[in-house]
This record gives structure tokens, C-alpha cells and sequence, in this order.
């Protein structure tokens, strides 16, 4: 074994468990690969992985697992028949799952003797390598701090603490914040394509917009912890009266009005609870009151 | 006058208006002022400014006359009745509204004999003066190329095209993703606050995540114009398959799911519409087919 480039052992092979695989490959780690199919390891095999026969024999032949599968009863009934052989290695579980999952899977590694990280990949496979991409982990800092130099193959790794259920909570809530903003960039970009602009020239602005709206989220984020939201740049009142726009000319060009209508809803509730003149941070205390009616 | 610095008019000094007439003075500007209630012009005259004593005085000051009021129709009320006056002169209307109205108030300027841009401000009034913020226009290329420079006082002049509907179209457009945007951001703050992580430790990494999400942004382009959406990094069943995760985290923990069962549902008219392979920039297809029933 080279002690600079650890051997490492990749459980699961869809398209993101053989990018993993290939992105220690390419960095020099000796790379054990096991799938419930195996020709999913045959790619691997010749790019220079050892495919392994046997879940046991996967887990014998490294000393950090890292398991991508596809959710955590399919890692679980892989790896419980062999639980024996995790004695004295680190599982690092890339599978996607909730937090209690998490701290439950957590414990039962611990139970075995063996470290334990949970970890989310926020890239999609093709972005798997990158240093730019961010690889988030929670568990024992011991045990990241022991392999971040390995998981450093895989894109940038951060720890964000020692609870296991922080990476699974964080993946939720930066995947909502994904799917909010693409959402809200593809109604943008159907009410402009509706007067033919094309969604590539309406793309730059809105990619440079969002670097104003990550200042307006940096400027936000105190308040939130504050619990006050003082109305300085902007108010509730005045997004209201703003969003109006959006949906009378999303109307007029038949364009889906659901998700503005849900934001303006949204924002009132918050002003029908006092904060009218407060900025939108102070969205927040809505969602965190769900209303019982809707 | 100094034609550096050219003089400039600015009509309407609420909080914007005001950020507007204190930029153009810092520059060097010349700058008249007039507003309904003249006591608004009182902290710039300190500053500088000339206070007009009526909207004819105001546009007769200055060959560039800058609007910022509340609405189309206040825009109108001021100036109508000393329309005469804007023969010879350039408009620029940084007033909110639709699309519709940019063009009719075009048509009325040009039928007067003056020169007419229409503005979007991309930005809260303390970000007024920063050659960072996008002030969007459109009108006519030659009245924006002549005054470019006087323009740039106010931030970064980006000229959308002739077409003096451009600049309200892309405002609503950039404020429907803010909104997105900063309401997913606050769900995401709200999740992790239920377990009593910080939404300015959360903050970083969602800044840090918009980079990764304006990148698929910037692939997903091209998609929507050619009205093809290849799920090579990954599909709409994925994205259905994931948001759960989030859904049943944050009901877990008491947190409103209006935004994501919204998104959840709007990616499953996707799938059913045949997209379910495809990238999720094919949800744009549903956004621009409103749901009857909804």
C-alpha cells in the first residue's frame, strides 16, 4: 500500500459510485470497487480498479469504504451480512438519506468498531474531481481529519461537525435553495422567451444578479439569528407591491403563475404578522409557523 | 455646465430617488431636484442640489431628466402638464412598471420630441453609486450610447435593446429568481434552525452553492432554446426522488413545505408531460403551459 495514496474501497456503481471510483483512480489510489451488478465494474476494472466478488472481500481489501448506493436499506442490507469485517475501518456513506438515518447508521458503525462519516456530494457526477466542488461531511473530526487528504480526491471536503445527521440536513436544505432558484431563473426565462428572448442572453444577467442576491442573503443572515429584521434597504410591503409586476406580465403571456403567486402569498402572511416594514428576511418567521389552512 | 458632467434632473426623491440625485452629486453632477412634497430636496440641496420649484423649472434645468416616482401613472401627473417642456430633451424613467406602460410612455416621449430610455435598478438604494449594480435599460442605442457616462454615475449601465419594454420585462424576470431564491434560501434556513444550526453558518455554503447552481444555470441555456434537455447529469426523476428528503426533514421539524411541495409538483407535471429522463431545465416546458386545474 502506498501510505501517500491509501487504498480505498467504492460500494456502489451508478453513475455517481463509478465517478468516485475514477476520481481516486485518477489521483493514484488503489481502488477496490463493488457493485450488486457486476458488470457496472468492468469500465472501472480496465481504467485499473480491482472489482471485488464479494461485499466482504470489498471491505477487507481497504481501510476507508466508501459507500454510494442507493439509499440507506440497500446499504445496510450490503453490509450487514459482513458487519464484522467493518471492525477497524471508517465507512464514509456518500448515500443519500435523511438525518436520523444518519445519527441511526452512525451508531451502528460505532457499535462495530468502526469511524463513521455521512457526507453529501453537492456536484453532479461529471463535476466529481473538482476541487471546486463541495463534498460535505459530518461525523467525528478525528476521523475526517484522518482521511481528508483521500477525500480530497473526490472535490473539496468540509466538515461541518461532529453531529452525522449536519451533512443530510445541510444537502436538504442547499438542494431546496437549488431547486427554488432554477425554478424561479425557468419563469424568468418562459416570460422572456415569451417576447423571444433567449434564455442564453437572459442567463448572464440573471448569473450576475444572483451574486447581488447572495449579498442580500450575506446581509440577511444576522437578522435570521437576530430574530429582528430592520427594514433598511427594502420592506415586505414594498416586495409586494413589486411582485404584482412579475405576475400581471407572466399572466398576460400565459405564463404558469403558481410559484410567484405562492412567493406573494408567502409575503403576505408575513405582513399580515406584523412585518410589513421589516425586510424579507423576515419571511422566515412564516415558514417557520406553517399555516394550518393551506 | 461642465460637459464632463453634464447637468441632470431627477424627479421623485423617495429613498431611491434621493440615492439617485446624492450619486449624480458626489460625481460632479449638476443636479436639480423636485419632488411632489418639497421637503425631501432639503438633505440634498445641503449636498448640493438645486430644488426646483416645479416640475417645468425641474426639466427645464437640465438636458437629461431622471424619473423615479411611484408609479406610470405619477410619472404622467407630473409631467403632462409641462410636457411642452421635454421637446429637446432625454427621459430616462427609472419608475416602476410593465412592460406595456415602458412602451406607451415611449410613444408619448418621442410624439413630444424627446428621447426616452426606459431603467430597471438592479439593486436597494445603499448599493446606488456601485459600479457593481446592474441598472438595466432600453430605448433606443444612440440616446443610451450619448448618455452612458452620466448613467454609469448611478451604477453599471447595461443596455437590454431598442425595445423600451426590455428593461420592466427583465426587472420582473430578475425579481421573480430573487424572490426564489431568498425564500428557498429561508426555508433552508429554517430547516437547519430547527436544529439549531445558524443561519450565518448555513449563509457561506449557500453563497458558495449559488456558484454550482448559476453553472448548471449557464448549461441549462442552451437547452431551453433549442427545446431539448438531455438528463446526462441528472433527470427530473432524480430531482422528484431527492426532494423528498427535504420535504420530510423540514415536516419532521415543524417547517412550512408550501414552497417545496409546490416545486415537487411542478417537477412531476414535468415528468408526466415525458420529461422524466430529461434535465430539469425541462420544467421550463410545464412553466409555460399553466395547469388548468391549479
Amino acid at each position: 500500500m502506498n501510505s501517500d495514496h491509501p487504498a480505498v474501497t467504492v460500494i456502489g456503481l451508478g453513475s455517481m459510485g463509478s465517478a468516485l471510483a475514477a476520481a481516486l483512480l485518477d489521483r493514484g489510489h488503489p481502488t477496490t470497487v463493488w457493485n450488486r451488478t457486476a458488470g457496472r465494474a468492468e469500465a472501472l476494472a480496465a481504467r485499473g480498479a480491482r472489482p471485488a466478488a464479494t461485499p466482504g472481500e470489498a471491505v477487507a481489501a481497504s481501510p476507508l469504504v466508501v459507500a454510494c448506493v442507493l439509499d440507506y436499506e440497500a446499504l445496510r442490507a450490503v453490509l450487514e451480512p459482513v458487519e464484522g469485517s467493518l471492525a477497524g475501518k471508517v465507512l464514509v456513506n456518500l448515500t443519500s438519506g435523511s438525518p436520523e438515518q444518519a445519527r441511526e447508521t452512525a451508531g451502528w458503525a460505532r457499535s462495530l468498531g468502526a469511524g463513521y462519516l455521512d457526507g453529501a456530494i453537492m456536484t453532479t457526477p461529471p463535476g466529481v474531481g473538482s476541487a471546486e466542488m463541495m463534498f460535505l461531511y459530518s461525523g467525528p473530526p478525528e476521523v475526517f481529519d484522518a482521511h481528508r487528504p483521500t477525500l480530497a480526491a473526490l472535490g473539496d471536503p468540509v466538515h461541518l461537525g461532529a453531529d452525522p445527521g449536519l451533512a443530510s440536513l445541510y444537502d436538504a436544505a442547499l438542494l431546496g435553495l437549488m431547486w427554488s432558484t432554477l425554478t424561479g431563473w425557468l419563469h424568468g426565462a418562459a416570460l422572456l422567451g415569451a417576447e423571444k428572448e433567449e434564455a442564453t442572453a437572459f442567463t448572464p444577467f440573471a448569473v450576475r444578479w444572483l451574486t447581488a442576491v447572495a449579498g442580500f442573503m450575506t446581509t440577511y443572515a444576522p437578522q435570521v439569528d437576530a430574530g429582528r429584521y430592520p427594514g433598511d434597504d427594502a420592506t415586505v410591503d414594498v416586495q409586494i407591491a413589486a411582485i404584482d409586476h412579475l405576475i400581471h406580465a407572466a399572466r398576460a403571456r400565459g405564463v404558469d403563475n403558481a410559484l410567484p403567486e405562492l412567493l406573494k402569498h408567502t409575503m403576505e402572511r408575513a405582513r399580515d404578522a406584523g412585518h410589513g416594514s421589516d425586510s424579507y428576511a423576515s419571511v422566515i418567521e412564516v415558514l417557520k409557523n406553517p399555516a394550518g389552512g393551506r
